[in-house]
């Protein structure tokens, strides 16, 4: 598919936009941030200052990733997901530095679930609607509830 | 109340929007969505492609019902509510097919609530702030937690 | 810093802004809120009808306070957080009575928490990330779960 921009995203000049990759409605896309080939972003979404996102990924409606998150490729990241940042936020807070979360190739970060800063989701790991990730997710394996527990993953046998 | 639809809202012109409806500002009703009368789309929220909504339903800030999803009459949705529509989420999908998630009259879905694909609510449930459904409500009962448990509905003495 | 005001944001002319206050794209200010002075709203936040916020308060990505809530100063509310206003919601309530919500001096909201309405969160208590509060929170205590138990609050030794 060949490139989108929605006239109502806004893209910083600055931002790097892979070929083939579609950014809807409202969406914003900030200073520096790194977008691979063949993303969707749907409308409302967000991508922070210098935040990064392979080949392949989409991040549904409402959901954004923030500046110190890097996700790999073929990450799906459904709706209203928050990505957090700031391991002790406050109001004021002069010593801000954003936390390094990542997430593998593959994963799948279901809907309205929160991440919390610093956190690393491995390879093909998945993360169930609503859950709080408050520690590491080896790959391959789920997280569920909150706090989120680690479980194996088990597959629909479609 | 007369039919009112903000200049700022997106509202397909294949969708229906039944008389006395209000469509607040940034909302975005998609390709044959149907809402009903007497409804209230509050700021950002959106329906889905081929959506459907029944009368006298409020949708509040920030929440969307996706495609796939039914609601009858006179449902309340409170801010920030997510369904999802996909049982087995990826970035690359190419057999996707929305699941049939639909909610009986009068329920009430409160702030923040998360509702998993293909669920169904029954007629006057109730589900709380921040709860995860994951499995059916029956028609009268309330749905707390992560994952949702489901108990009896206590009803307010007011 | 300066007051400044996104030409994308929509502040009612009735609402107070405080000096040095910062409200960025698409955010919205309802009739006669009133924000302090230094605070910041991040985009897409949004302060109802009436709604009061102290000095230095900080407002995240998507979040927004309602009709009925009062923030004291230099409280920190994390990108999409929901705060409730109505104890008994549905979709024809024609006796809606807002209920009244409170956060003390310095209190920390975590990202996607959510505050159920009439709740009391103390001075110096902080809200874990995603945490459903349905009771009041008394000061320099810590709220974390679903629904939110109330524990000391731990200090990070930095």
């Amino acid at each position: 598919m060949p490139t989108y921009i929605d006239p109502t995203a806004e893209v910083d000049p600055s931002a790097t936009i892979g070929e083939g990759t579609r950014v809807w409605g409202h969406a914003y896309v900030a200073p520096n941030a790194s977008i691979g080939r063949n993303c969707m972003l749907a409308r409302n979404t967000h991508v922070g200052k210098g935040a990064v996102m392979g080949d392949g990924c989409k991040l549904q409606d409402g959901s954004g990733i923030t500046t110190g998150v890097t996700l790999g490729n073929y990450v799906f990241v459904g709706p209203n997901v928050t990505f957090c940042n700031d391991p002790d936020p406050r109001a004021s807070n002069t010593n801000f530095a954003p936390a390094i979360t990542s997430v593998g190739d593959g994963a799948v970060i279901c809907a309205a679930a929160v991440i919390d800063a610093g956190v690393t989701i491995g390879e093909g790991a998945k993360v169930a609607p609503g859950a709080v990730v408050c520690r590491n997710v080896p790959a391959g394996m789920f997280a569920v509830g909150n706090p989120a527990r680690i479980l194996p993953r088990m597959e629909r046998a479609s």
